[in-house]
């Protein structure tokens, strides 16, 4: 391991990775099926870095907001393993699944048990586990108090017209829900835990906040601007390999291939990349590939790791 | 990253992990539809650790030779895309398969394109890759002599018993090839690539020569010792993180949420773990658990990544 | 086709019939899923055979009301087909499923189109084929007042605790019903298609009622005692092919091989039987086999095709 | 059941059949995957029927030879169920499989027993059963046999060059086998096995022949000409069904709803169809539908089943 980027540095493989990929962008496709994301500018592309000081290095507009979208559940994850630990992998697996991200098939052989928490089925039953006695409402107090926390900035609010688009439009997580359910593996009403999810999907934050959320997956559970501890370095680590095997659905073994960095994408066009010792890095390009993850997104994260050499491997 | 451990330190480790494991080896069941692995002794168990200088630490006897199986696969990953590059990926798939490591079932829906080099069916793609140009001895002499020049050690063999007994045994590795052949994705006779392929997974190594053999991918592509490249650094980390995705078949991400390494099981027993910028590591312990991959080798090397600190995450 | 049996004959078959599978009653095991149907006594067996005359030969109580289930989606396929003809076949297959009645894997690969109208989520969608422009009630009383024709009879109602009990147990169904949704293959609220699904299980007829509901069936879609056409004796003929190849979920073949008559099966434990120019059998014993079909109301049929030698092979 | 058609009833049935088939004819493609298959004229089209009196009526040249391919598993299961009895159906089951002819999918989870004897691996399996104790010769000089003894023509004979073609292009079959073999359910060397599977398909008959051959199946496994048992009428009956439920692939369901009547198809584009009580059925139209049916085929004998009104129910 090498000495860490200067920031001045950092800032001008950004602008290259930027000018790199600014071709790129475009390409693939916004998320159609959610009604609300489709609006989205399909142009859009920028990168924030939130480095080990807490130092922000940044392209584009480091502070529009965007939909997390799955982005969310690194965190609701942490938040469920927080509360009932291990306990969790009795509920849901830790293998990539293999299959989309909206896949129902692998349900049936292995009856309600998702496969992974990075999938819709297997954060539907981390919602599960957060709504445990209290309603809907607490439960989504808690998911963005955990970011507003993480991220030091208290304007992290939930999008309420991607939330209603994400309702409207949820049949594939409902069947999800009711299979899980005929299995006996969600424990509150379908439409209670689906509100958690598809509000907790329909959060909004900034470049800038996801990547100073993120920075404690990269230093052992710690947040390194105050040195106070998160989650265990255990956790950390264990929430950071979840997102290298499982973070990009069926696309996740090229994530790693190319990029070599812990990851977790959103269909809102949105990725979290953990570079362990180094910093977090949120990304945010609108247009998809066949996969569900952002094209652009992934390029830019690839052509990062390059330069900056930070691939865990 | 903190600073390297001392020789005596690490060596301490080792005997706290064998000391730690001990009691669980012997659980799990030996490999049965290979007759000739099922001769083995279950209660082995023993690890070696090549660090980047090249020092060998070791519990248990570091130079009983074992049959290396899947951790073969590694190596002539390395060699294939060294011959093709990546044009490989046009016939083999990155992704983790979500399957056992034997599974026919993904071959139909994706047209003989196995998911990753990694699992049986790649695997074979990957030999018959070798295969270009030659006969089955040519290419194995290929195989045997890089794991020769990268263990520094001119007495490794093929272990002509099992691979007689995998070639008697091996019908659903058959199935396989016949399958691929159906799609065009084998260019070469099932029989020659087959013979390559039951070969390579019959070379005995010890733990010794395995660990200083996985060096390279330690070290960015470089054999530490020498200073010379063995492959590129991007090719070293590529191939470490589909160790990391697939390198355990179904039970890939388990291994990467409990131990945070790339590594390689196989059936015989072996494992090959990769700690960047650290050391390899092998471990040898007979007895599998019900993904195939060695119980206590698997346990072991989660006690050894949680008492190291080694984890890449 | 020798000539018809008497009803004297036909009496002494029927006899013997339930003197050999008497001692088989009881085997399997009563459906579990829906509490209701738990209740039922496990030990009921019979027999009612309607031939085409009219007279009613039965064993056991001919008129004792049982939950006709999946029995149900023989009128409703009728039905649907009346008012949409072959467009119905736009939106679900002819084909067997070689799946569970409940399977959810098949509609994932098949973009939400069911296999056939004869499992679940076929029988989903031709519930909301019934539901066009009008309330559930409304097309509940189509198919109540459809079978109170067929069967001659007023007095056939909805079994509201039964129905109650699928609302409250049928998480795969709704499963099923958003899945299809999702893929644009459900036209009406999932809630409504269900509650037409739930209740059309619910009906409670009685063995001799069955039997004559389905006498058309048996004579190329005419009421033999009347004269008048139900539907064409296409319609009536393609009904019963669809009854051979999926009455029975992934055990249609099987019944097909022993009985040799179109048949459809329900999870109360009824089967209703076509005998084409011989007349319709009902039979009821609730406890099922490994696929979900009554196992002593199978064998009852086996015997009773053995006998009299009405297999239409 | 009516009277029994005359000959000149039924050719004049037959002529208007052909002429309302006759554009439809060169639909769909000839099977590609057998080069030898592959260099038939796409334009041949012709029916014969063989009437319980022996009569045969026919359009086009009755007396043209064709490969009949799959059509011979309804003749080797025959044999096989006389040879093993039910203790075939230990090693092959008696459902629709759902899948492709030549899908191994569902091997693998039901561990190597194929759904049906009339799929390509339960037919492979059925061949294992008629190699017991003698070489492959042996085993096709019976299979041959049995049908010049049904068809009471001594010249029908194996196409060389088709089994040629067969053998040189069979890696799905031998991808079968060999994953058959795996899980122990095939007895003999997979060559062998295949030796025989390969050349059966490659047997050549006429329409004519063909017809003759499957009258047993129409009069209770009788030969109706002589009177004499072929086989029991129940084990007639139960290839029927067999041939019902499953003789079409994943087509079967679509053949019993428009067809009514029990068939089994071949790749070389021949149909023989059971009409119980009335006669057997060829068809040959070499192009096929996207199931790997007959096009033209299977539209002739829904026409014809449509005027005659033989459809089974």
């Amino acid at each position: 391991m090498t000495r860490p980027l200067t920031k001045a540095e950092l800032r001008v493989i950004l602008e290259e990775v930027a000018a790199e990929i600014r071709p790129r962008v475009g390409e693939g496709a916004v998320a159609a099926y959610i009604p609300e994301l489709a609006k989205v500018d399909p142009s859009k592309f920028g990168m924030a870095v939130t480095t080990l000081d807490g130092a922000v290095v940044a392209v584009g507009d480091a502070d529009e907001p965007f939909s997390i979208q799955s982005v969310s559940k690194v965190f609701t994850l942490t938040l469920a393993l927080g509360r009932v630990g291990d306990a969790l992998w009795r509920r849901v697996g830790r293998e990539p699944s293999g299959s989309p991200f909206n896949s129902i098939v692998q349900l049936e052989a292995e009856k309600g048990v998702p496969r992974n928490p990075l999938i819709n089925a297997g954060a539907i039953v981390v919602a599960d586990v957060l709504l445990a006695g209290r309603e809907p409402k607490a439960a989504l107090g808690e998911i963005v108090g955990f970011l507003r926390f993480l991220a030091d900035e208290p304007d992290i609010v939930i999008d309420r017209d991607v939330a209603r688009s994400e309702t409207a439009t949820g049949e594939r997580n409902r069947a999800l829900a009711h299979f899980m359910k005929a299995f006996g593996n969600l424990g509150h009403d379908v439409d209670k835990v689906l509100g958690v999810y598809f509000h907790q999907c329909a959060i909004a934050m900034s470049r800038r906040q996801l990547s100073r959320a993120g920075l404690f997956l990269a230093d052992a559970g710690r947040d390194p601007t105050t040195g106070r501890a998160v989650v265990t370095a255990e956790r950390a680590r264990r929430v950071a390999a979840l997102m290298m095997t499982c973070g990009h659905y069926d696309g996740s073994g090229d994530f790693a291939y190319r990029v070599g960095l812990p990851g977790k994408s959103g269909v809102g066009g949105g990725i979290l990349c953990v570079a362990p010792g180094r910093g977090a890095i949120a990304v945010w390009s609108p247009c998809l590939n066949e996969k569900g993850n952002s094209l652009a997104g992934s390029l830019a994260l690839e052509a990062l790791a390059r330069r900056t050499g930070w691939s865990v491997f």
